[in-house]
């Protein structure tokens, strides 16, 4: 399908099962290497270390991907406070570009507001280590001012009441202005992004980079296609600043407008994360309820 | 496509510009003609009369439908205080079975509480009037409390900032059911439905069915795939009880919960809504926000 | 007290338990007829009958205090949809003044913009009917667009948890214009109502009064004392314009911004309405939440 | 009045507009020593150094102070975020006590939660310098969650609009076990503290004390005396797990939860802090706007 376009393909990896149930480094080495197998016979563009909570094992996969010889992007779904060890997001993209990656970021977890946070953090350790790298971030399409340290797994809405969070055109057209003006040149979206959000990251930066996507023949700008609207008071919406301004309501006056995420803290190693081949059962879900009274 | 499944095929009429301008029965009934000869080329299975405002425009939609000898659906995208003339649902629902329509009922402008009140009301006045039709309802996907008599039109956030009112899949399988023991049979949806809100239907009334949807092989019913998730917490989520109950964040504490609509009640024949070809100028626009003020 | 000031003093009577378990007119006349002989031994300048949930007990209660000769006023603790009995206020209304009253209205249980929905009511009640009578609010100091029939008695927040919905003096002062331009003369408040928010009033009808009430000698209207507060964003909030159009923030983002009332609908003569001399047994209780479960 | 219970009385100073307009520190001093003066004349029993943003200046008061041989306490209006010139809550607590007070706190400008965790910043601060000092609290009774480094000055419901963050009596109690298990012993209220949200400290507290508070006779602990109310949904909150659990809403459902702090982080200094003795001009009203845009 690339080549129906002007695209580059990637190859990504991500945090493993392994790492969780505190397999040794060779073993989980092991399980990147059967992937990049792959993207190496489809001879992929690059290669993308994506979603890992813990800086240790994507650093393991980033040396892994860079035997490659391709240019290796790495991101970490992590927020300002660092990763699950506690490792800063500064040190975190110092490890991440002494390993090999070229290009070092955040995807998924948290919201655009709290990525692009995150992101400076890890261009101010870049910086501070005279490191130089690409920045990259892939936030959620969902607002989560309320996630805790672990993101959005956390929030009781994940993943099957998550709509009343989902980002507006032009909340993502805020988002790519922020990202551009931080220095971020590899601008995305993770879940929860629609193609007409990622369009309204390529109509923001139009003018950088000086010609409009194709998709933007299906609508006008800033909601200028209400011009002709049959009401009078729907045309007046037909302005940049009527949306810009517009703080939209959710019509669910008996919900909250945040939440306190559950999960208690615990990481990798913890008898709670182990592997486990088989579904909850109701002694545990027992055990769950009575932990999280406290 | 419908014969690749076991689909039928509708042809749909929608209320014109040309009514609202104030042209004459002849005139707009000329208009539906034109659009149902084509429909009888392709021999289409049914009729649909649908998104109407004035009840007026609607019985002269069915009239042209009904030349056709085909079966004819008519839906009128009103909330419970009626059309825009002031004539009620029961009334609207009499005056399309006489004219014709062997459906009755509504689609758009409002969320799915509103639409089977409307739907109620409707089935009401047919009963009283000792008339007999089949009821429908295909209403919005999204959260609509604080709509005026006008639907969501008149809402600031339509139609490009209605995110934080999307409804859940939980929030379709409640309406499914409520719309059944309602007595409707032709359940759907209109703007904001996605696929998998039309699945929640389908699944909500597998018991009646039958039998689950094709696309339930992508999913366990009411979150049971979470079953197996690394986190115990997240796990805790594979339970009916569990998305029943949720009271869902919006994540956006600086917005409101319910927003006043626009609009001034004009209606049919105002010189507002007089069909305008050219974009609003300046001078239209200042008017407006002088309106607006009072 | 009164004779410090140029104050009047009424002496009032409220709906009885009596008139909930059943006792018969006789009966529950003599409870009121016991307290208008303490009111007539103090020699009071008139009469409230207020806080009635029936009309029927209402007018039983005009009719006592009648038979003092002095001015009787009568409010009704009902909203829009009319009494426990289903009788609408215009209705009301006119009972009330057929009994005897000379002012009629509503107070308690409903907030001010319900308030005067109800008493515009009342007054339309007594346009039909060729009546007059002087018009009187007393509404609450909370805001309740969530409750039902019955009023704030039944919000899960009644009464230890309604503080958020404190109204604020800007609401009182939008309060008492809109009630003395629907022609109310006794213009008061009820539960929540703080000194400040009475003030509140006199100081929106100082025009129509033609002086100010003593108490504003303690600060300037609209928040114009703070035009020497220290820093300079908070000077800039002493105008009218600015507290007018201030859309208050809860603070609370965990918290919805409606609530489902409690409550059956039950009525006067309901086994649940009876009175009972001891507190509600675990039996009871027991009773309670399996019929909230419904 | 103190003599009519068993009370102490303390005299209390807070920060000048002498110190914010820069005058120097014997100046300053001066002004503290002024009012010193009068409570020595009246020969209290404690003095309280209140309301401070800047450490600097509250150690010049706790050293005028302590002058007089009497205790000396010693709050700041600050949160975890520190003073207004950066010094952290430890820093600050540290000072204070070396300065010579031997109780040391914040009061004000932040809720009950967010002054516990300042309290709790500046007793790490005494533990890691070896210090000894009672703690002391006096926090908000209105929620906060969006005020910034300055506290709720800034908020735009500042100081006309702050209803509906009201802290309920529950929160009161929440508050008060979380400062007593924090080791406060001088366990209060500052603006908009209420003598029943005070009555709530002591009762939450009753067990630890030994008996109730004697305006405790007036009510029943946790809404118990509901249990004789009328209608049974209403005698079902006579429980504490009810209280505890609700999460009250606003009734304000076109209100956000959240708002935006004014302000600018200026300080000490800055021209626009400077005492000024007119009132806002127009042109520095303008000036005020022109910079909020930005």
């Amino acid at each position: 399908v690339a080549s129906e376009g002007d695209a580059v393909v990637a190859g990504g990896v991500s945090q493993t099962p392994s790492y969780l149930s505190c397999k040794d480094k060779a073993e989980v080495k092991a399980v990147f290497r059967k992937q990049l197998d792959i993207f190496m016979k489809k001879n992929v563009d690059f290669l993308i270390a994506e979603y890992f909570e813990h800086v240790e094992e994507a650093v393991w996969a980033v040396e892994v991907l860079k035997e490659s010889g391709k240019p290796v992007a790495a991101t970490m779904c992590i927020g300002p406070e660092g990763d699950m060890h506690g490792v800063p997001p500064g040190q975190c993209a110092v490890q991440l570009v002494k390993a090999g990656a070229s290009i070092v970021g955040v995807n998924c977890h948290f919201d655009p507001d709290t990525a692009l946070e995150t992101v400076k953090l890890m261009k101010e350790g870049l910086q501070a280590a005279k490191l130089k790298a690409h920045l990259m971030s892939q936030p959620l399409a969902f607002h989560t001012p309320d996630c805790g340290k672990q993101g959005f797994i956390d929030l009781p809405e994940f993943p099957f009441g998550l709509e009343p969070r989902i980002i507006t055109r032009w909340d993502v057209q805020k988002y790519a202005r922020k990202a551009y003006d931080l220095g971020i040149r590899y601008i995305g979206g993770c879940c929860g992004f629609e193609p007409y959000h990622i369009r309204a990251i390529a109509e923001e930066l139009a003018p950088e980079r000086g010609f409009l996507p194709e998709a933007s023949e299906k609508h006008g700008s800033w909601g200028n296609s209400l011009s002709m609207h049959t009401k009078p008071w729907v045309r007046a919406r037909a302005r940049k600043e009527y949306w810009e301004n517009l703080k939209p309501a959710s019509g669910r006056p008996y919900c909250p407008s945040m939440s306190k995420p559950d999960g208690w803290g615990v990481t990798k190693g913890a008898r709670e994360l182990m592997q486990q081949k088989e579904a909850t059962t109701e002694q545990q879900l027992k055990e769950l309820f009575q932990k999280q009274k406290f």
